[in-house]
């Protein structure tokens, strides 16, 4: 639905309360991620799997309450529903906590289901070191997993070990550093949003393990059957969290100080960070500053 | 290796045994399937996963103990190693219990691991209603579930459901089928071997329903992200069973008069048998009398 304003990792502070609304008050540091709304009534919702209802309206491009449509965060101030709005840890940066309501919830929602955070010392590739990939690396070494990051860039290799902690990199595209580590992952999170075959990933795992897809490639991936049937693999999809999860997320990333590494721009240079975007020419999110009027980049 | 022989779901009578082998005598109703042979070191060997040993060995075109190569079934005679030889109940007939030394555990296997065999009432959809599937039907509904077969061919929907009592039946090339149906199956079972891709199954099953692949189909599956992500849905991969599983299998079909629904031919006619098989001609299974020298077929 055009105009979209896009926007679904928003922090800030409250200005204002509704009558019945408890648990926030006026000048507490919130955020609000992808969900604007659901539909309360089903399973999924009342188990706070809000993001498993199939009502779920976004925060940007979807229906709210009202029948408006919503126009996501590149805005001063936003109308949200309390059941959809999270507390961000007083130790966390609002700019640098905004990127966890949606890349930090993905990442940690599959992470803990997949019981992940209870396995220290278990082998965990990502797939991409992007803005999803990046968190999931220190969700990874807090947690104490064993972490290779699996890019198709070799040139990220020394920021993914000796800046974010990475224990491993392989190429992806190098067939003989994909076949010396055949079986040798337990988990591997797939965030990569460029389209891409799950063959040779699914041969990095150990009999039993499990990818888990979190990110949206636009053009369905080839999946084939061979090394899921004979190493019995896992193939999960995940997308986001609940609310509640993304709460206890925030509360487990205050604890341990894990937040996104961001580069902040100005309202003036969005166009600007869209193109190196679109160039994946981001360390690892932009995050918009609105209440700063403009600023060189 | 060529010249290849095939039969991988063979039975017979034993009329020799090894001076070190125990639990099998002269005279014995027994089976072997697709495994001649394994590493017997690794962890799989040792907990009886021989199907997921990386140094399988099957019992045609692989590599026997002394090095020869192995022939299959088509013969009056096969030596087997005894860890790879299954009994077969009494009350089940060695032509229709041959066709479950492969068919038969490959759909037992995934759905005892996916807890499908102790969930009765849920709701299992079978993808192709062939020698896997007509198999996995009757465990289905020996076990309680609700079964729905899922068919690119209308014409089957009669016999599944009227002979082999499936409950319920979706063309899947029907879309409005397709449609009504999303959301509503708990497990599937891919049993299909032509090419496909998976996105439409995937919208059948409910939020974290599990779709087991079974069959390999020869070019890799489509498998769009977005039912996958939003479904929050599994898929995962299986292949055979290993020995203890196929002696327990074969146990239960004993026990439940579980047996292949087969087409026995003579020795005179497996090309002709080839022949209609590739034209997927065959209720379930063709099974060949080794014993009968010839017939009409």
């Amino acid at each position: 639905m055009y105009p979209v304003v896009p926007g679904h990792e928003i922090t800030g502070v409250i200005t204002k309360i509704g009558s019945n609304v408890r648990g926030f008050k006026v000048g507490d540091r919130v955020g609000v991620g992808c969900l604007a709304a659901s539909c309360l009534e089903c399973e999924f919702c009342k188990s706070s799997q809000e993001n498993y209802c199939d009502q779920t309206q976004f925060t940007y491009n979807g229906i709210f309450w009202d029948g408006s449509i919503t126009y996501g965060g590149y805005s001063k101030f936003l109308v949200a529903d309390h059941r959809y709005v999270v507390h961000i840890p007083d130790n966390l940066p609002l700019d640098a906590a905004a990127p966890l309501l949606c890349a930090g919830i993905t990442v940690y929602s599959p992470m803990k289901e997949n019981k992940m955070l209870e396995s220290p010392g278990k082998k965990l590739g990502i797939i991409g070191l992007g803005g999803l990939g990046h968190i999931a690396v220190k969700f990874g070494k807090a947690f104490g997993l064993h972490v290779t990051i699996i890019s198709t860039s070799p040139s990220k290799e020394k920021e993914a070990k000796q800046r974010l902690g990475a224990d491993d990199f392989i190429v992806s595209t190098h067939p003989k550093q994909m076949e010396a580590k055949k079986r040798t992952l337990d988990f591997i999170l797939d965030t990569a949003s460029a389209n891409h075959s799950l063959g040779n990933y699914l041969e990095l795992l150990k009999v039993n393990g499990t990818l888990v897809v979190v990110g949206a490639p636009d053009k369905p991936m080839e999946l084939p059957s061979f090394p899921l049937i004979f190493g019995k693999r896992t193939i999960k999809g995940s997308i986001l969290g609940g609310m509640k999860e993304t709460q206890e997320m925030m509360d487990v990333c205050g604890q341990r100080n894990i937040k996104s590494d961001i580069e902040v721009v100005k309202t003036d240079q969005i166009n600007q960070a869209l193109d190196r975007l679109s160039r994946n020419d981001v360390r690892y999110r932009f995050v918009i500053d609105i209440a700063c009027k403009s600023a060189k980049m």
